[in-house]
């Protein structure tokens, strides 16, 4: 089945398009798993802490939210012991009936670009498949042929990719907003060509080829939303890098279609917002209000 | 010791600037190792394989070459399992007396940037430094605050990166060469900017911060080593992807000095061009003509 049909319906099931990011700051971990902040702890230790604490929060927001955002530095900052919780991580993610989008921002040449394809997209057996990502994030640098191995997989296994087009971070205009069209006008552009091959289009319209559009510039936002009408959008910088939901509201389609806003510390970390609250409860709380400001946003916009 | 020092005196020592690139694509792997072609292996035995391949790779180079380049996406390709081979071939290597340049190609905002920084070129404990890269390959597109946390790294421990200036791949120019100054100029700019701080400069006069450009542009490489006087490039593009000794000639500085000339698949898998022969004589004969033939470009260029 089609990323994008399969987004659509999550989305549509969950009655709101947030997005968990699962960014473990060991330093950040709740103390309900001191392993994690432990340098005493061997590596091995202090990963399957990480993942006790993801797998919990995975557990915390399945049929919640439609979906959750791995990001890939952190299991890898803890080596091969970081590989292994990735892939119960991910598994965990979707057996609980959550979609997985790893934050990995892959970019290469053409056949090593289809390694990484089947290192989170594929797999290399049908056995691997249940830790593999049903979507994940891509670096556009090295062009299009560096894209399009990327593109069969998706095609050919359901799967999609967000590719960055505007991050959310201060320095994002130094080269991305750069030359007429900028940069990132001109990524925007191949991603919507991208896009727009049958295969890869589904049956609610919209593209399995996804964008990454920081929340922080709101009218560039607006005016990549226009050069990608059809194109999913992934939105951070909403909370704590701070656009509001009136910000994010921007990059969604009419009837409050097409996009997922992240948020990973203001959720994962809430606890650390609202002392004397148990971790699990102010994580709750913080996706509630969430989803509720972004649902108000988009519906003031309708 | 400042990467850009030992970068010297290894290529000083082995009397080459030849970087050997480990990219184990699984079908192309000698039968010596038969676990790593075959599908009904588990992926455990097929990831085992790949790093007994590899770590033969090493033993032969080591001494003869100043470095090898690990692609991490054939070993991510491998899952967890894959990881466990990546530590083992980096460790070996460096056991080994080479340097290892790990070609990851990471790019991220600044937190999670710390953190690929972590992975790759510091670990989180002393304990796991054994298996860490003297230098990474490193995606600009996200701007200075997401290279930032390298840069500290590299001035704390000694290691490098190399950026993406202007790569070797076909589509390379549809980014990469668009607007006045194009983008690989703009990070050609940054790049000698970065590496300008003291604390990244070795005694021999060059930085630990490199560049990537590719060796099939013969023109702009010229041109790109003139934006950037002090920086090790590190050139793909020999061999295979058309690129001579001659046009990987003109990316050296003064004296054959301040360049690597990286090739990955003539020298891995030379055995193929050359039947009969077994696959670690092809590979000597291979490494060592292309040693031959660089340094006689050069000597004709001095």
């Amino acid at each position: 089945v089609n990323y994008a049909d399969r987004l659509e319906e999550s989305v549509r099931r969950c009655g709101n398009a947030c997005l968990v990011g699962l960014d473990p700051h060991l330093d950040l971990i709740p103390e309900e798993f001191p392993a994690a902040r432990d340098p005493a702890a061997s590596r091995g230790e202090r990963a399957a802490a990480v993942g006790d604490f993801l797998c919990a929060v995975v557990e915390l927001v399945a049929g919640r939210v439609p979906a959750v955002k791995p990001q890939s530095a952190f299991f890898e900052a803890l080596g091969a012991d970081g590989a292994v919780q990735w892939e119960r991580v991910v598994r965990t993610a979707r057996e609980s009936g959550l979609l997985v989008i790893g934050d990995v921002k892959r970019g290469d040449i053409g056949s090593t670009a289809a390694a990484y394809a089947t290192a989170f997209l594929e797999g290399l057996s049908p056995a691997g498949d249940g830790s593999r990502c049903d979507a994940i994030t891509v670096n556009p640098f090295l062009g299009t042929d560096s894209v399009r191995p990327f593109l069969e997989t998706c095609a050919r296994t359901g799967t999609g990719i967000y590719v960055l087009v505007r991050t959310s971070n201060p320095s994002s205009a130094e080269f991305q907003a750069q030359g007429h069209p900028t940069l990132s006008e001109r990524v925007a552009d191949a991603v919507a060509r991208w896009g727009d091959q049958p295969e890869l289009v589904g049956r609610c319209g919209l593209s399995s080829v996804g964008a990454v559009v920081g929340a922080t510039h709101a009218a560039e936002l607006a005016r990549l939303r226009q050069r990608m009408p059809r194109t999913p959008f992934l939105l951070p910088g909403y909370g704590a890098q701070g656009a509001g939901a009136g910000d994010v509201a921007v990059g969604f389609l009419a009837g409050g279609r097409g996009a997922l806003v992240n948020a990973s510390r203001s959720v994962l970390f809430a606890y650390r917002q609202s002392p004397g609250e148990h971790w699990q409860d102010a994580s709750i709380t913080a996706v509630d209000r969430m989803a509720r400001e972004i649902n108000a946003a988009l519906a003031a916009r309708a």
